[in-house]
């Protein structure tokens, strides 16, 4: 077994803490990755608070470099720069597994932590530690135009966001709204500007305007000023929302246009209620995504990398990490928490 | 002006008795038609107890013959076949206008009853009436291989469901559900078997399997039987829900594919509620539509004619129009009328 150290929730809703333990030892398709910069995501929140294995060592945002190879490994020698994500395996067998979309695989994907492990059966620990062991076929290539701590947020909210965009169509000659300027509403500001669509933030958050356009909005929304929203009816083609606390849907379905669509990815603790008509008046569309799989995610870091995008971001010592988590909570973050895994190491 | 007889509410929830009224002279643009069928939508039931116009005539489906054509008209010679729909005007200069998709017009279509002409100013009044007269570019070919009663229907529940059909790509290699078996659901589900998907019912009444299977369904799946429920799930790309009644839109949405889309055309009272997670996991999408613009139109009678089309209808005498609603209200009806206006002339 491999020794590692890392930060756990000894119980439900505990603080994190420094935490030594075990991983396998490389199976023949494994990878070793030692963990260089492990974003801090809201999920790892929700974990902490409401997850049902303990300790649980949080943390799905993360880039290393390859420090051991399994005997089947082909796609990574030992040196090279890696990015993890929210999955790190899946049935491979089903149908959306077979088409790389394996976030959505039908017998469910392995969760990079607080899941059980498909191939040891233990529990999965995530990217707040030493060093990260998954079969080869979940890591990523880092592009080294990417900064590795910038780069972290890209493998869950950059890819929550993108994936949509993707399939959505969002590009040139597409109006494109984001609701949310937080760890994912930034990173869709940027990745949608770099796609090229028109580029539009909401925020209730009047400072916020002059950062959005130095994100790259081409203009900004107060979703405060109904005057200014009623005048937005029937103008977007996309919009993707980002926020997660419970908020009307109606003032974004009003604002798209004629088969337009409204995307959630963010996930409101309580049912999304909508009126039958405001779907149904103009043809639209209230659709759903999360995540991605291996196929778009390598895609979005080589576009990420093209475009020299990566998350702003707040670098924390491991041992910050409980300041950090509180500060999200707040939002008091411009626009993500990295922790630098190194910063504990001797 | 031209003198018209009609069938009219006088107040809200009133009865229909005969009534005579006038339609205006044909403008340059107009084009008069001697109304054959019309179609008995719920739409009309619920107009008569909520509309705001009264004297209502009802009636949005409607077949019948050119008798008189305005010193512009091109398109139409009299003695023409012909049909009419639920919008017979529209600002034309808008997107939706521009792209032959008036029933998104930004600046509202005119309905075929219960609204403003654009032109004249006057009530518009609906088809359950021995004339009609409306511009040309909203009155349609009927292709002479479809009966003009069954295809009267086709002017709304054949477009409402025939549009949304095409637009999700119902075809060859997809599996599609129709939610409900009424007026809409019917024609649905011969749309959907002739388009080549896979095509599965879904009806609360185990009598209707049978009758299902000889309209095109491929399969019916029982929805109040749980066990058979959940086996449904991922198996759809598409399903288009056709109930106007409020039901829960779970178990449909749990029957989708990744990146399926559940589609509501009937229009419940309360608004929709559904899980956030539910819409997200599998990237799934809630879409609406309602019928359809004036290209798409032509291309659904165009379609049903050469597959053989028709809704299945009891045609009623004009004076049993009364009778035809309440049952219509009951669902007793397999599976829409259509008035013979003919059945009332000397």
């Amino acid at each position: 077994m491999r020794n590692v150290s890392g930060w756990a929730a000894h119980q439900r809703g505990g603080p994190l803490e420094p935490w030594n333990f075990t991983r396998r030892d490389l199976l023949a398709d494994d990878v070793a990755v030692r963990v260089a910069y492990c974003g801090v995501c809201f999920t790892d929140i929700s974990a902490i608070r409401h997850g049902s294995q303990f300790p649980l060592v949080p943390g799905h945002e993360l880039t290393g470099e390859i420090t051991a190879v399994g005997s089947a490994v082909t796609r990574f020698a030992v040196g090279d720069k890696v990015a993890v994500g929210n999955i790190i395996d899946s049935c491979g067998v089903c149908p959306p597994c077979l088409a790389g979309r394996q976030n959505w695989c039908t017998e469910f994907p392995t969760l990079t932590y607080g899941n059980t492990d498909r191939r040891d059966g233990g529990p999965t620990r995530g990217g707040y530690s030493s060093e990260y062991v998954l079969p080869q076929g979940f890591a990523y290539h880092l592009p080294p135009e990417l900064d590795p701590a910038g780069a972290a947020p890209l493998m869950c909210a950059g890819i929550t966001t993108y994936a949509p965009m993707k399939r959505w169509g969002v590009g040139p000659g597409k109006t494109v709204g984001i609701v949310g300027m937080g760890g994912l509403g930034h990173l869709a500001l940027k990745l949608a500007h770099a796609l090229g669509a028109e580029t539009v933030q909401f925020t209730r958050t009047r400072d916020k305007a002059a950062e959005a356009r130095s994100l790259g909005a081409d203009d900004v929304v107060l979703s405060t000023d109904e005057q200014r929203m009623a005048a937005q009816r029937g103008r977007f083609d996309f919009i993707l929302d980002t926020v997660g606390a419970p908020h009307s849907l109606e003032p974004y379905l009003s604002a798209l246009a004629m088969d337009g669509t409204l995307c959630l990815v963010g996930i409101p603790d309580e049912d999304i209620r909508v009126s039958p008509l405001s779907l149904i008046q103009g043809a639209k569309t209230l659709a759903g995504a999360g995540s991605g799989g291996t196929v778009e995610t390598q895609e979005m870091l080589d576009f990420c990398a093209e475009h020299g995008i990566v998350a702003d971001v707040e670098i924390m010592r491991p041992d910050q990490v409980n300041e950090a988590l509180d500060r999200l909570d707040r939002n008091d973050v411009r626009y993500r928490f990295v922790l630098d895994m190194a910063a504990q190491r001797p």
